[in-house]
């Protein structure tokens, strides 16, 4: 069989060590690669780039397409931007994959019995950080959702399921507040469940679902996740698990694939041969069935689950009376290759299947184009700085200065302080702060059709009337359905 | 000493009958109450009152401003939105308080030492739950996090954290990513810090917070959040002290507050002398200090302490070998009279401190009005919806187009699409949605004043051009610092 290209940094601190191992083990297991070499992290920031990766290194990461990646060293002081963030956007690596194992009884945990997998979406949500402040009370955050990003890493969640032969997906969402972001993320993973019958699929409200995982995470498979519940929650489980040194992650796109470990490069024990290699060692598992050399990573990782069975430990898990010897990090790369071709006798031997040619008539688009919706300009939340000096019982006064910029078929209908309707009939116990939402539709009604010559107008008028308007939302009609929150 | 006025409601299914186990347990530790009572949930609801109170009930609560509340059921159907959210929104209760116990060995728990409460901020956040769909493919949800808003809720953190003989109060926030949203959050806790030296303050990034919260409880004391993190982390932390059923909650305002369980009416159990009344009473607890019966809340607190520690259980917490006697709703309050005077010997004995009138001279406000900053109008971001049928590769088909619309002293400097650069000198591996950002400066360089009627005429252009601006956001600085992101 052709060997497979990838490129490999060997990153800072325990970096150089633990990739060694790695490779070491994945070398004498039978791995069919041709490796490629770039440097990233400490030197390269210190070259004076501040992303710590070379211009030339991103042509062999899409040569190659897959990247497995040791921890870097950020320096310290300010002007250095992240590697991962910056190999994420560049790339367009949208799916996080980070799974959660405990080991019990050969690594403590309050949790013996846990095997999770969070599928974290990387692109979008609130994450993408776009901030504003427009009045001097109040700052804003823009979280987006999209149907392909959604598609994108639901999807992903299903076909990883399939893979590694798992049972369960759970989605976790939040809509019933967010009825339309978070709506749509749980819509599209109900669409996509249907094409994968032979998975259980379901859903949990985020916060009592992450009540359940932390504390009986054995009832849990894969999680699919938006882009910050996935970073909180793959955090969590990480950490419940007992494995954040020994736990790997992939990140991939559409393109190019990177994986790693998810701890840092932990300068002070560096050269030491110290260093447990199991969370690299963990990525390139998943490297390995991700480029389709199964029979190898399962060779491996049973030969590793061994290794810790026989309680061959590195100082980080190593515990009097659990334990029998410490190893330092080549010991330990020795202990697994000398372990290939045996298999766990506690710990769940692990089998991954072939593709078998099936991966490539199976493959379906990751996003899908349907027909456009219908789309209708039916009105405009514009959004007001303005402040009297008191925080409460000044809606009406407010009210009835907004309503003198009615005209040219808009009007006034509500008007809204951090979500809460102030105007009309408002309540004199209602906080409000200097950020006000006044709502406008049609002099005909609320659903009948307005166009975009009308809110220019009605954004002329404010000025004239000298009240600052800081933004707009415009609200729209698809094919006749609201598509705006009351 | 005079009775305090108070306003209770029985609520439904189980709720009846924990309140009067409450009000027995409260009447015989001398608690000096004057009660009126109301009527709200279930039957409220089918008389046709989508929100489940009665209009008078308002009355009563304003009147007393303080509520003791049971449990209530929203009958099954659409058509009935939530009475807590009505009484929150209504009352502007800023502040949701949910104090998670573990009391080991007496109740399960993985988690021998726990001793947190979670302050949670109620009122804004994204939890607002304005939503727009103005594209094909992408929704939006608006976070807001005003100064005056986390000025509440942090100095509530610390008045509580002192009421209650609390050392140290955290703040989890994210503002590694929501540099200004959580930004603002945090610098906020970091200046009312400053006026509490007597309690430790120290920040968590949320996601590592998390998971230290779940694995290592014992670490935490008084934990502050923003909504959401609030809301999940407070699931989290009740469900593994294993206390869902034991825990109460109180809703605090500035006029008026609530108090009520964290569990819900469990019209299973209703009618049958099965349930626990532990978390209404501990509501009851919380209300008790809060209107300075600081002397029946010790007595109360440490008589239930010392009946869980004499394995006197109601059915759900009831365990072979550990309970000694399985008692009903009735007996359990019997049980918590009969040791009113004494004191737990295993568990932690209660005292809360009386406020000794140095409340009052202490009080200081609970927001504040510094002086307005000088805002000046440095820009526009104009969002388009526009799409061409393809995910990659089109950022600069559009750059061009919208670089026509330049003019009139404005300039077109970026576009980015989910937050990321696409234009100029954007990346073919980019994947891009049908939601652009097309970023406005002045002319002169980004950071020279425009006027609003610049920013119409503007928008005039993009009509003429005949592309589809959806929504826009002012870019201002503030005392001459950018209020925007990149």
């Amino acid at each position: 069989m052709a060997n497979t290209p990838i490129t490999i940094a060997h990153g800072d601190g325990i970096g150089p060590e633990i990739m060694a191992a790695t490779l070491h083990i994945l070398k004498e297991a039978g791995a069919r690669l041709d490796i490629e070499e770039i440097e990233i992290g400490k030197k390269v920031y210190l070259t004076g780039n501040s992303a710590g990766i070379a211009p030339e290194s991103w042509e062999s990461l899409r040569r190659t397409k897959v990247f497995l990646k040791a921890p870097i060293t950020t320096p310290p002081g300010g002007g250095f931007s992240s590697l991962n963030v910056a190999v994420r956007k560049t790339l367009g690596l949208y799916a996080n994959i980070r799974p959660c194992v405990s080991y019990h009884p050969f690594v403590p945990t309050k949790h013996p019995v846990m095997d999770v997998v969070i599928v974290r979406e990387n692109e979008e949500d609130i994450y993408a950080g776009i901030e504003y402040r427009q009045t001097d009370q109040v700052e804003e955050c823009l979280k987006l959702i999209s149907r392909p990003g959604s598609e994108k890493i639901v999807r992903y969640a299903f076909e990883y399921a399939k893979k590694f032969n798992r049972k369960k997906v759970t989605c976790f969402i939040k809509d019933n507040i967010m009825k339309r972001t978070d709506g749509l993320f749980h819509k599209i993973f109900d669409q996509i469940a249907t094409e994968y019958p032979e998975i259980e699929a379901d859903h949990r409200i985020v916060d009592i679902g992450s009540a359940k995982l932390a504390d009986t995470p054995e009832n849990f498979d894969v999680i699919v996740m938006p882009n910050l519940y996935g970073d909180v929650l793959s955090d969590v489980a990480a950490q419940i698990a007992g494995s954040v040194g020994l736990a790997g992650a992939s990140n991939i796109g559409e393109q190019v694939a990177m994986f790693d470990a998810i701890h840092g490069s932990a300068p002070r024990r560096a050269g030491q041969n110290l260093a447990n290699p199991s969370g690299l060692f963990h990525g390139a598992i998943l490297m390995l069935v991700h480029i389709g050399q199964q029979d190898v990573a399962t060779l491996a990782h049973n030969a590793w689950l061994k290794t810790i069975e026989d309680g061959v430990h590195t100082f980080d898990i190593f515990k009097e009376g659990v334990s029998r010897e410490k190893v330092g990090t080549k010991e330990f790369a020795e202990a697994v290759v000398a372990r290939l071709g045996q298999k766990p006798e506690t710990l769940k031997t692990v089998e991954y299947k072939p593709d078998a040619g099936s991966a490539a008539s199976d493959a379906k688009p990751i996003y899908s184009s349907p027909e456009r919706q219908k789309k209708e300009l039916v009105g405009v939340d514009v959004f007001l700085d303005w402040f009297n000096g008191k925080f409460y019982g000044v809606a009406d006064e407010l009210g009835a200065l907004v309503e003198k910029v009615n005209g040219e078929g808009l009007k006034l209908q509500t008007i809204a302080n951090r979500g809460v309707k102030v105007y009309p009939n408002g309540l004199p116990d209602t906080f409000t702060v200097d950020h006000w939402r006044c709502r406008f539709v049609s002099d005909a009604g609320e659903g009948n059709t307005i166009d975009k010559k009308q809110l220019i107008s009605l954004l002329q008028r404010f000025n004239d009337a000298g009240l600052d308007v800081i933004k707009t939302e415009n609200l729209y009609n698809f094919d006749g359905a609201k598509g705006y929150s009351a």
